[in-house]
């Protein structure tokens, strides 16, 4: 497949003259992720992007295409895309705290809506932060634009970039659904789905864009994605997964993958080492192990004094046993009488997490 | 290859904790494009995008951020991408009149800069226009602008999609160089270097990068790409694609595709067939063919009464003979007596170009 130079130009919706795409097989993708998160097939508009990142700074784009003079509002954990996007596109932005878990605090979120009431909002809603994993809680966000005033006066872009996908899968959780009033959701597609290029899918309203489009500077280009050359390979590889495995061998994945989080946070607990798993993640957040050589080992993702292990498909029990005997051995050296405690990450993880010298009562 | 899923994370220089990425070829291809458009190793920055829009996006971003209350100049047959990026990042933006081969019409030029004297000019140079390969002249587009006053006030970015890569192999064509007051260059790498996904390259000055990189919102991600993961198979095959084929192999490759472009306007020509080829450039522009199927057979791109054809590496001199033949062929079934004339395109190629009833004398 990789003799092929397969290029998706422009708007998967509107026919190009070269003949070389996979135009069929991102629509295909798109329409299973349109029903995924429950908006008609003639009521919404999509593509497949190069990475997260892209769908981010589409939907934040058309947002602000929506409200010219919206205020973008992100939790402070969201990704850097986000505020790089505001930078971009020339929006203020408000920075909004978030609770130990990583979710937006919405106590905070309404006091700064309160003191920009005369400006429509584009909010940012994490559907699995990136260090965290924490899913703000989107009916709590929607409730606290409306307590505001802000009806009919917001665009929510979900940024779903790994949990995205996964969510719908789980149990209880809250639902990601175009039946609520968003504007757009993203996910990765080179993470949960395993396509081994980095892409994503964007899905927003097709009046959003059908309203962009009538603009006189789209018009000429009649193209409302980001870039204009998408790679062709991707939607063929994600069509493939999407469809080998179906609804149910993703449901059990989730699941797996759920339940493999779980065994790692518990077993990390069980060894006296700080960790943390939000309800809705499989992103294990723990104790920096303290040799850097350990770390790049491990490929962890470190910030502070904490790092994560996002527990994907591909990652079995064994491989976390060895992980865990490996630290857990390593670790015996790092700390002790003359060598000094382990760090406290009790403001990082809670003191119900902390398992340092002061938290672990 | 494909079995691994590569991603080059942010920016090439500063190392990510993501083990498998592609970031010596990355910075081995960056080096060889800053080393043929003459900026020193440690003088310049770059990535490989995930396209020539992102190129154009980035380089006119650099140029907002250098100047940020310029306002971008393009010529009317710029790539839409130029116009998009002016709404993005909501910029002023003066389109500017083109002359008869497709350049930029620098006595219009002149006149729109007188308009604006006031605020700084970020302007967009095609090294080959979409349509016409028509390649602006760089030094009179310089010497425009000084001689309106804007010495130290403006930011050049090169447009380079396609001719960027072929010009400095073309003798006698003005040099595309760093040594000149430019901004930026960017090309695309899945066209002349036929990359099987859809990537490019992009240069500027490092100096611009760490204006960019003191400031608060950017020093956060310490990323001054615009996408953020970036697919890790397209560097490894520029890389290996520049160093099978050395500068010797692409100068012959490109000496081969302007001989053929010659060839193949001369032929229509001979034929009766209107149609125009810049000096600098492979993109033969002729009369668009009557009938829709042969357009989508031989994939021509049109636009109004005018098709193109990019003559690349792939075109033998059989392959044009087939298609001259052809289209001289089914050509005689579209006008005669009762069928009316072929249609005149002296607006697009000029009167001496054009070989309708009324030109062909």
């Amino acid at each position: 497949m990789q003799h092929f130079s397969i290029n998706n130009l422009g708007d998967p919706f509107i026919e190009s003259n070269y003949g070389v795409h996979s135009r069929q097989f991102e629509v295909g993708v798109l329409d299973w992720f349109a029903c995924l998160w429950e908006l008609e097939k003639n009521e919404y508009w999509g593509y497949i992007t190069n990475c997260g990142t892209e769908g981010n700074l589409h939907g934040i784009l058309v947002g602000r295409e929506v409200f010219p003079d919206g205020i973008l509002y992100a939790s402070k954990e969201s990704h850097y895309s986000v505020f790089k996007a505001a930078r971009m596109y020339r929006m203020g932005c408000v920075k909004v705290e978030t609770l130990i878990s990583g979710e937006i605090d919405c106590a905070d979120f309404e006091k700064k809506l309160m003191q920009n009431k005369d400006k429509p909002a584009i909010i940012n809603v994490n559907i699995g932060t990136t260090v965290k994993g924490a899913v703000d809680d989107l009916d709590l966000v929607i409730k606290t634009l409306e307590g505001c005033g802000f009806k009919d006066r917001f665009y929510i872009h979900c940024d779903g970039a790994l949990f995205g996908l996964m969510m719908p899968f789980v149990k209880r959780a809250p639902k990601v659904s175009f039946k609520k009033p968003i504007g757009s959701v993203s996910v990765s597609g080179h993470k949960f789905v395993g396509c081994p290029m980095p892409c994503g899918v964007q899905i927003t309203r097709l009046e959003h864009i059908n309203a962009l489009s009538s603009n006189v500077e789209y018009l000429a280009s009649r193209d409302a994605t980001i870039m204009g050359s998408r790679n062709g390979h991707a939607p063929i590889f994600l069509w493939y997964t999407l469809n080998r495995k179906g609804y149910c061998g993703f449901q059990k994945e989730v699941q797996k993958c759920l339940r493999n989080a779980h065994y790692l946070k518990d077993r990390l607990k069980e060894a006296g080492i700080g960790a943390m798993l939000n309800e809705l993640s499989s992103t294990v957040v723990f104790e920096r192990p303290k040799d850097e050589e350990f770390v790049r080992r491990w490929q962890l993702a470190c910030e502070g004094n904490i790092a994560h292990v996002v527990v994907m498909p591909n990652v079995t029990i064994e491989k976390l046993d060895s992980f865990l005997s490996e630290l857990v051995q390593m670790r015996s050296g790092w700390y002790g009488e003359e060598k000094g405690k382990p760090p406290c990450i009790a403001k990082d993880v809670g003191t119900d997490n902390c398992l340092c010298g002061s938290h672990d009562k």
